[in-house]
């Protein structure tokens, strides 16, 4: 754990700078739009530390998987985040001496420093170079949330003890290599590099894929009050530059305004990205600086009108969920279906890919209460249009009649993970995006969602789990091999009990809607059975599996079992572990991981989160006090299912405690590993802690409920959530819970 | 299936060029002496299909694991056997025009041929160039198996219809590149490369290992009956060469013969090398070709009196056992205890490595009964040398006080298989090394051998197995987690029956061999314990486990279980799947075959093979009936024990024709893999067919039984086996078996 950053309600500070952490600082100072991000970087060259990133949303690169030897079923490439070319970067030269952070004689004073509220990232600071000169040096900037093609930096520098020559050279640069390349290969082909007056544009397409990117910048640069016209404009391969320079006198200044037009062949056809990045560009040109972060500010004011929650008593605890909400809305926006949340959103490139089951499972309950409909929405219809992909992707496994098995990583709908047997074999997946249309319309209301897309998925996904289970006739019930649960320190287990509960829910529930559909949307219901083929026995067949599947369930425990044979494990609580061989990832081998007892995020109780309603409290708790004590919580996603089951119980101690371990996950860089992006994902987990959790908040019979307690910590917290339409706030404090400031009476 | 080689008692030969063939016959025509060995490549330039291969015993490069996500206890490399510099390669020009069969006018006979009985490879052919001239070439060579340095080629060019100048320009050249090369790296370093007159010297190193291979050739060119003298000597980067040209007249000859020294520094050291590649070289250079070859040929004649099996009435037999026999010995020869036999010898680099328990397992019993008792305990040798790094290897997998865990795949003790999950968990492989320490004593009746060497050997695989076990509350017996069996069609299983079995063996084999040597052998009792610091109370613990284990069984079936859950599979016969999905390795994907009950190879029928003094016939039958139909026999080391069952069970027919999957496996190319190199492991389990099935060969009390049987196509066959110092000859036909002529009363 490190605290170097300050404790404040709406910043993230860096007081005086730490290049040992500098990796951390670079993901924690990230800022997005949705439709691209970037990493708290320098705009001028720093040699120490640092992973230069840039991405832009939808724009990847399958990469050619690695792995030890071929199986068939494996996936063709592993697709990744694309580092895009870098559209802040400048070089900074004084009397012939170039700023570099790593090389510089002082750095007097540093600050570097988010502002969420408004989402502004900036940062000042005093330097002495070698040649003595001091500089002050003063930057902001943002990617735009108002028109979210663009992005604005300002870069001011004033010399305070001397005169100087002062030369500042924006550039954009393609030659960009990704971190985490397999095999070391750059992704970009070189494209136009263009620069006319004040402005640079740079178009690069990606090798195999195809995307294009296009950024055009304009800059206007500033010094002794007067605009400085550019010298020694370079276009060379990827890469396109213009170079300014002046001669300061003491105290004078040079101030850089850099308008950035960022868009990706996505939206905007190759043959008119450049007309279109010039037009863009000077629709721009005119408009104050000032002038554009104010409507920023505006639209960021409105997403924390929908989506913030306040703590009063503990602003540690504010400041790491204002983080974490900060950065899921940076990652997401909901207005391309195309597009959907990255493990590490543009703050890294590690797991590659985009979309994970994290989304459904994790992160579709906190766009749904904080955001327009349409935004979950489009998290459903993202998979809908992927369905294709998802038979085929069966298809090519063995699987027939249009069942449907959708990737554990994907881009485009294609499975793309890097070979791990254990991916490979965790088909629960399948059945958390059956549970998303399911959890949606509970949330929404919107029921006609399954006629208009979600039916179709259900049978998909229905037929899938037909087809996996077997018949064993040894135990006389319907069985599934070869699974591995969301419990991935288990490979290739037989009946995950996780696994079949959600297989025959999703049967259960598809049959449900295959009725409604029918009856209420007859014409929906022929044009799916034209689309699916489906026919009337189908249902038959999957009744006869959720009528006849087996659960592993100990009678000594009275516990369902995680798998087959879990009670051959030793059964040694977490608690008995030396805290020298904590985390076991880091110090144990596999295979001894792989054999242990140990869980490494929730999956019999994940089961218990998603169908709550079928247990009764006593179930709950006995379950609960069987696997817990089990489990060591090594991954991002485990603490807030726990942290909610344990609010449910009553027991608010350890609920609390949950909370805490990824509330702060990557502003204290808990797990050492902040320096490879922040843990997106998990962030809306500890939304959920405090709103599901903390609040209790659950839907009823088409109606908010709550069941609150309040952390002994903390005063009061309040959040603004959307429901069918509707924001209402919610206030949690010792005397109870309000809603839009009307006490409520609590149910259950 | 390919057909296109000659059948023949001694001899493989193809008849005609088969250029799309030509990486499958260059396995084939493979040769070598144990020290090094090449494939069949030809000597002149072709830039057709090939893979040129060379390979010096126990010179290896350490390539970069290729994983997905890395895991602990995962191997740091991927031992390559590494192909080492051309020593034969040479360049022909005819009239300015290069000899290249891929570019050739016409080639009007071609016949390459390998003599088995001499160990002598050759081709003869005649071709005409573009530019009309028809030459003739033949070419004899053979790595020395008299002595084990020096291998020799004789490239005789006729021209046949007109005059011509004849270029030859012979090399040696260490610009090679490994096929299967991880990343795609070259291996070898810069050496020393000289020429001086007629003889070429170079010496490379290899990267990160630091071995270093030397090579000497004395080349002597005769055209018009002249000795040629070189021009053009070139000496660069990894590669030197001389040229010798001549004018030749219509039927004028020209004739290369070359004289190549090899060493290693495993033998010869740095900064001895060069002198004493050319010291070696003088000794061999006044030694006419004839000569050396006649002593090669004796040296052949030895190994194959004592190793032939002679097969009367099938010659596709006779040539396909002959060519395993041969493919053997050219593979080890059991003189140096840190060589082993690589899967693919020296004849291709599929695999990597050089020892897999296939030596222990399949190996073993070869080298046992048809070379010197050295051999074979040189192969034990070779595991206790390791024992220190097998002890190391636990230990980092988290084992404690000298257990030890030999690897997977080693070159020197340490692990460095590619990553296969499975190959992980393939613990079965420790006890294969106990019970090749029982099998070589039971053979050779060397009991000595437990005090120098054995003891400590099992001393410390058996405190692995102790330490892998675990206590089940569930069953109040001792399980073991978390296994692949020899089945490897399966991941991750417990309880594998085969390994459970394997684990209580070695303790039990391990506390009896305690008392005998304690008893026999005090003062290596003393030696041992120092050594392993053993401790009575390690006894008794292993009798816990021994008298507690426990082992899956079905009443129902009255079998053993493979693993846990064995039941819960589809148990479909493998005679009902569709040919069209065989072989499932290539037709499935990787997670349906691991959930389906397809076995790659004897899983609990290697048990049966290893401990058949365990169990009756009736009990033996039963399971060969149980798992035989749900055999897929994907390896090529699986039919061998089957048909050694199916002997003992009577069952002929089967027991022929699992011989007959096997039996010229390369020579026909049965699996489409030929091109990669041979099947060397394997071919040891063809001659355990014959030998243990056919003739059914056991040792009982220290004598050596037969209970044989004829198969119906065969008139008789024979073959001579070592046993404890005496060769004897064995012979099978209509009328019974004789041992050196006699007729012998059969047990059983």
């Amino acid at each position: 754990m490190k605290r170097y950053l300050q404790i404040d309600p709406w910043k993230i500070i860096e007081e005086g700078f730490h290049p040992g952490y500098n990796r951390v600082s670079e993901s924690v100072f990230s800022t997005g739009n949705g439709k691209f991000g970037q990493r708290g970087n320098f705009e001028e060259t720093f040699s120490g530390e640092s992973l230069q990133g840039s991405y832009v949303a939808g724009v990847y690169y399958p990469d050619k998987t690695r792995v030890g030897w071929w199986k068939n079923g494996y996936p063709e490439y592993f697709a990744k985040v694309l580092n895009a070319p870098n559209w802040i970067g400048m070089q900074v030269w004084v009397n012939g001496e170039e700023l570099d952070l790593a090389k510089i004689k002082e750095v007097h004073s540093f600050r570097r420093a988010l502002d969420m509220q408004h989402g502004v990232f900036s940062r000042e600071m005093e330097v002495s170079f070698q040649n003595g000169i001091r500089c002050r040096i003063e930057t902001n900037r943002f990617c735009n949330l108002a028109e979210t093609d663009s992005q604005l930096v300002s870069y001011k520098l004033t010399v305070v003890n001397s005169d100087a020559l002062v030369v500042m050279v924006p550039f954009i640069d393609g030659k960009v290599l990704n971190s985490d390349s397999n095999y070391e290969n750059r992704f970009w082909k070189q494209g136009v590099t263009d620069t006319r007056g004040d402005d640079l544009l740079l178009i690069a397409t990606t090798k195999k894929t195809g995307f294009d990117v296009g950024i055009a910048s304009n800059l206007e640069v500033v010094a002794n009050n007067q605009r400085l016209l550019p010298k020694d404009q370079h276009s060379r391969k990827k890469f396109v530059s213009n170079r300014y320079s002046a001669k300061l006198t003491i105290g004078g200044t040079m101030e850089l305004t850099r308008k950035n037009i960022i868009v990706s062949s996505l939206d905007v056809p190759r043959a008119q990205m450049e007309v279109h990045l010039r037009s863009r560009l000077s629709q721009l040109k005119p408009i104050p600086f000032a002038h554009l972060l104010e409507k920023h500010e505006t639209a960021w004011r409105k997403k924390w009108e929908e989506s913030d929650i306040v703590i009063e008593g503990d602003v540690e605890a504010q400041q790491g969920i204002r983080f974490n909400i900060f950065q899921l809305n940076c990652t997401y926006n909901g207005e391309d279906q195309r597009l959907n949340i990255g493990p590490k959103g543009f703050t890294g490139e590690k797991y590659g890919g985009s979309t994970y089951w994290d989304t459904e499972a994790y992160c579709l309950p906190f766009y749904q209460a904080t955001a327009d409909e349409h935004v979950a929405k489009n998290l459903l219809i993202y998979r809908y249009k992927h369905l294709q992909k998802a038979i085929e992707n069966a298809r090519m496994l063995g699987f027939k009649n249009g069942a449907a098995l959708y990737p554990m990583v994907t881009m485009n709908g294609e499975e793309c993970h890097n070979e791990w047997e254990i991916t490979f074999e965790e088909i629960h997946r399948n059945g958390a995006i059956a549970y998303a249309i399911f959890d949606y319309i509970r949330y929404t209301g919107d029921s006609d969602y399954l006629a208009s897309h979600g039916l179709e998925v259900l049978i998909g996904i229905s037929r899938f789990w037909r087809q996996r289970v077997n018949w064993s006739e040894d135990k006389q019930q319907f069985v599934m091999l070869g699974v591995t649960g969301p419990n991935e320190f288990e490979n290739n287990v037989n009946n995950n009990w996780y696994t079949n509960r959600l297989a025959v829910w999703c049967m259960k529930y598809t049959m449900q809607s295959v009725e409604w559909v029918k009856n209420i949307h007859p014409t929906d219901w022929k044009r799916i059975v034209a689309n699916t083929g489906y026919k009337p026995e189908e249902a038959l067949s999957w009744k006869e599996v959720v009528d006849k599947m087996y659960f592993p369930f100990s009678e000594k425990h009275n516990v369902f079992l995680q798998q087959d044979g879990f009670l051959d494990k030793e059964l040694i609580p977490v608690a008995q572990l030396p805290e020298s061989e904590r985390p076991i990832v880091e110090h144990w081998s596999w295979d001894r991981i792989l054999r242990s007892c140990y869980i490494k995020q929730a999956d019999v109780l994940q089961g218990f989160y998603f169908f709550e309603d079928e247990f009764d409290e006593d179930t709950l708790r006995r379950h609960y006090d069987f696997y817990e004590p089990l489990t060591v919580h090594e991954s991002s996603l485990s603490p807030c299912v726990h942290s909610i089951l344990a609010a449910k119980l009553g027991d608010h101690r350890r609920a609390y405690e949950f909370y805490l371990r990824t509330a702060r996950l990557d502003l204290d860089d808990y797990n050492n590993d902040t320096c490879d992006g922040l843990h997106i994902t998990s962030m809306a987990g500890t939304w959920m802690s405090i709103v599901k959790g903390f609040a209790g908040m659950r839907v009823i019979d088409n109606h908010l409920s709550f069941k609150p307690f309040l952390p002994e910590s903390w005063k009061s917290f309040s959040f603004h959530i959307r429901f069918r339409g509707e924001i209402m706030e919610i206030q949690v404090d010792k005397k109870g819970l309000t809603i839009n400031g009307e006490p409520m009476a609590v149910s259950g």
